[in-house]
């Protein structure tokens, strides 16, 4: 059943709402007060969607697992991946209150959230290359998946703290140029890219495919 | 001047207890009554030594940072170092309370205070271990040490919420694992072991020195 577009409008505008509030104050500490000033909706509406703190939890982390990039070089994709999300984590509320909720130690019902979902999804993409060819045989995908992500977990804390925007992609390049010698094949290496400069043209690829392809709700809306 | 040994077992007594509690709510959420009620001494006592909750903090925080292993191998002594850090953090109120404090986004006064320190620890290993030739000219040390210490304090959320007390070991020795092929001398990599078992003897040989040697605070207490 079609939802119908003001009730995806007011979805929308809760889940986002409702992750800024998370990002500022952590799990514990977000009340649905502040939640429902911020969207300035009303209490019935919120809870016609959300019938809890826990819930709407659940629909930020959801909302914020983004997909892979693809390119036809899989180790290049998986760089595109974490370079992408580097790049749209300081600007976009709903990445946002999601790392602040996967790094909130008060939000323990949580934890096994975004963690699990990003982490296969390495862990396919890390696959991927391994198929290709392009790297080791002797990668485990899980065991370097949860690294990566543990690792984008904590530098993620660190960029925060610099206050700089542009810190996280440059620790998470930094982090590929570091790990990807001891996986990848020599000559896939040499063909990988993993500046942080990449970000620019990976973020107006991402907006440009966003503009001619409409999100599945928001071409539900217009329908 | 030197200080009273029941002063100083009041002192240990106070950090403890606010690491703990640090460990369990937070900074934001941890509050002096339960630090009291926990250390067992009392306001005045408490207050004597630490004029707020900030200065409880970093107590707690000056008082994680643990110092190197030392080993031949410049390489070996780093890996040493994270691998008894990770066996330790579980079992050590301190340095939970310390984890928690530097993974704490409530607590943004303190974002500059375990991270600093331990980069600049991990960064001049980094740089003996370059100075001795065990690791590439290109390496920069402090670069790495960001994303080392980044990387770790990730996975120790990730290993906190996997509940399992070996899971952080067992994440540090794949970190360096992935890490060191990249940066590592190869003649110098093959006698690295980075091993998750490598803990169970650099643990006992740190509680064997701990036992030879007083610890300074103790050597006072017993003067």
């Amino acid at each position: 059943m079609a939802r119908q577009p003001r009730a995806i409008r007011t979805r929308n505008a809760v889940l986002t709402a409702a992750a800024e509030v998370f990002a500022r104050r952590g799990y514990e500490a977000a009340n649905i007060a502040e939640i429902l000033t911020q969207a300035q909706v009303t209490k019935g509406a919120l809870y016609f969607h959300f019938a809890s703190k826990e819930e709407l939890a659940r629909g930020v982390l959801e909302h914020a697992v983004t997909g892979t990039v693809d390119h036809p070089v899989k180790v290049q994709a998986l760089v595109d991946t974490g370079l992408l999300l580097s790049r749209r984590l300081p600007n976009e509320p709903i990445l946002r209150g999601a790392a602040r909720l996967a790094a909130d130690q008060g939000a323990g019902a949580f934890f096994g959230g975004p963690w699990p979902m990003w982490t296969d999804l390495t862990a396919r993409q890390l696959a991927e290359a391994k198929e290709a060819g392009e790297i080791y045989e002797s990668v485990d995908p899980m065991g370097t998946a949860e690294v990566l992500v543990g690792a984008f977990t904590g530098m993620q804390l660190m960029a925060l703290a610099s206050g700089t925007e542009q810190e996280l992609v440059r620790l998470t390049s930094k982090l590929y140029e570091l790990i990807l010698p001891g996986i990848t094949m020599p000559a896939v290496l040499q063909r990988v890219d993993t500046s942080p400069a990449r970000s620019d043209a990976l973020l107006e690829q991402a907006r440009a495919q966003n503009a001619a392809e409409p999100a599945p709700e928001e071409a539900a809306e217009s329908a």
